[in-house]
């Protein structure tokens, strides 16, 4: 079996595993949300159960929403089970960790295919669009680490740019495929996605609000315009450089991968880091790898908080070069640590201005910016994240 | 040995195994956040060590600052092991989880003895304040059940009222203790209550801030006005029914708490909860307790978000009734679940005001209130919390 072959039986496997989270969703969260909360209600006294007389209902209503996400998922399951043969694969149960994802995968949904969820979107699109649309001719190349499902470059795509994605979680790329390719209309498919937050609510009716999906069919809105794909894995895998970067969990050596580099290297117009930035363990390597894609002149757009993914994982692994001339292994780190280097948004418009010659055009702090939140307005939910929003240029020959 | 010496030979071990993590505070902040970051600085390129040429310098100034904090937490621990001899304990070695209550202990310094975190206490004073002065004599008796380390305590006890607070968790005690009883002076002490959080910051200096604690010196201060006390252990034990509450984990049928119980019934004149009615297992036993301690005409504040502690948790534990005759063991049930019951505050005031016949007197939602929010204007740290607020009069005659 030659690199391809492995990859690939590689891939199949974890997509087999996240199509069985997606089969499963409907038994887990009956077990593990539904009915721990029914034998909780039928653990109090008789007494209390007399101050809360809708909470039967409630758990009625609940199981309902369930089921109905449960068929959400069994679609996006099956849709994906058309291009892989799960009977072929060996296959690992998922474990609590990929159910939670798909869980959260609900969110992910709302924020990106409802039009409940415009205010969130519009954060970015209210910044980013009319910039695009002063500086950055139609038919440009961008490029979106961290797509998610992809609702961003569909947007983008109508405006007439080349858009490609790229995102490192099967849970999203699966549920991105069906809902770019399926052909679903305008409002087909109903999910409830407030049903696994039980906190802030003013209104148990409000948790339960059914959310139509998706406000544009994108299968038909695509046509004629920018072109459109997503690419499966990590941003500095795909798209860093080939020289200088430490072989990591999120960096390989091999040979396909190399190829993928080589072909990224000053091939973008554009990068929107939407949400992305804080994602990694290694933001150095995210900085190196968008210098690395764009072309000269290029732009960079930032969005979203500065929430360290790893500031709490007190997990190490092992880094390493690679002898460019003899493809031995290097300084070999076996101890090297997840968490570290969470720059501020000061150090980070420092480091591109003053060592990576970009050039700041736009800079907001502070915008507070919705996650998931429901919209209703006597919600109570929480207030989202304050997020960043910066706008850089990269010009080389600029004196650093 | 008796129930009251081996409750408190349980309580001294437990007390030990707080002071300890007191003491462990700065060898496992040095070696779990310092460490790991200088080794994560260490395994990066020397390329990339360039991008970051100041690094080392913040590092240096992380360690000072965990050193400061560790001296904070020294002089807490020495002031409790006035009242508690170490040697003669069974030590119990704190966990991670033990470790990581001592670090949060640190925002909750800054939130309640800062003049920094002013704001935050002024979203629930600038409410109840105006209310307690209009509708509350002095001398009244209130109970703060979660008082954390005692600041609502000593506001309300200037103005002459007789407080007495509530806390379940070992760790808030002893720092209360050494806040209002070590006779500190005004800001005696320095504490860098951001360095835990890396995530969200504008510019790196502020999370070194350091923080002058305590604003006010409670010793002097309390002289000549109203009564002050707290009571260690859970809001629902000490202060709840003796009849109709299933014996849990935060619920016991010992003598010495079931004179407790007896004794606080119709006792208070106003009960203050601030983030605190989200934070047990079944909040429908705290509303009884409410119920329980509350005199006829009695007052019930609230303030707080419903961010219900146990949502996520999937955990069970056994609950039961005692057959108040018999004294047996009654309708045992071995699979009572953490979550559940999870009331919107909608629910909470529609039993309060049409099961437990209290009278809305006042009520807000959607305050955004701080928490432990570095209040510098170039922050972009968390919004913080949208928050509930009601003020309730139980009035025991009205018909529900």
């Amino acid at each position: 079996m030659d690199e391809y072959e492995l990859t690939n039986q590689r891939e199949n496997k974890a997509i087999a595993r996240v199509i069985i989270s997606f089969l499963k969703y409907e038994e887990y969260t009956l077990k593990e949300i539904y009915s721990l909360r029914v034998k909780k209600w039928e653990s109090i006294s008789e007494r209390q159960k007399l101050l809360i007389p809708n909470y039967p209902k409630y758990l009625v209503s609940l199981k309902a929403a369930i089921q109905e996400n449960g068929k959400f998922f069994k679609s996006v399951a099956e849709y994906a089970m058309q291009s892989i043969n799960l009977a072929s694969e060996e296959i690992v149960q998922p474990n609590n960790l990929d159910m939670s994802k798909t869980c959260s995968l609900l969110t992910q949904v709302y924020r990106e295919w409802s039009a409940e969820a415009i205010s969130e979107r519009s954060c970015l699109h209210s910044r980013l669009v009319p910039f695009l649309k002063a500086e950055v001719p139609s038919e440009a190349d961008i490029l979106i680490p961290g797509c998610g499902t992809g609702r961003l470059l569909v947007d983008l795509g109508q405006m007439g740019y080349n858009c490609e994605g790229n995102e490192y979680s099967y849970h999203m790329l699966l549920v991105s495929q069906y809902l770019l390719n399926a052909g679903l209309n305008q409002n087909q498919t109903i999910v409830y996605p407030f049903i696994h937050c039980f906190s802030h609510w003013k209104r148990n009716e409000d948790q339960l609000s059914p959310i139509k999906i998706p406000d544009i069919a994108a299968c038909s809105l695509s046509k004629g315009k920018g072109s459109m794909s997503i690419c499966a894995g990590s941003f500095v895998d795909c798209y860093g450089r080939n020289q200088g970067t430490k072989i990591s969990s999120h960096y390989t050596f091999s040979r396909r991968m190399q190829l993928s580099r080589a072909k990224a290297e000053n091939s973008k117009d554009v990068v929107i880091t939407n949400f992305f930035i804080d994602t990694g363990s290694n933001i150095l390597d995210y900085l190196d790898t968008i210098v690395h894609v764009l072309k000269p002149g290029g732009i960079w757009c930032n969005f979203g908080p500065l929430l360290y993914h790893f500031e709490n994982d007190h997990g190490v692994e092992t880094t390493y070069e690679v002898n460019p001339y003899s493809g031995f292994q290097d300084k070999i780190n076996d101890y090297t640590p997840l968490m570290g280097i969470e720059l501020s948004s000061d150090d980070i418009i420092h480091i591109a201005t003053n060592h990576l010659n970009f050039t700041l055009i736009q800079r907001e702090s502070g915008i507070t910016c919705g996650y998931g939140r429901y919209a209703g307005l006597e919600s109570c939910a929480m207030p989202g994240y304050l997020c960043h929003f910066w706008i850089l240029r990269w010009n080389p020959t600029n004196e650093s």
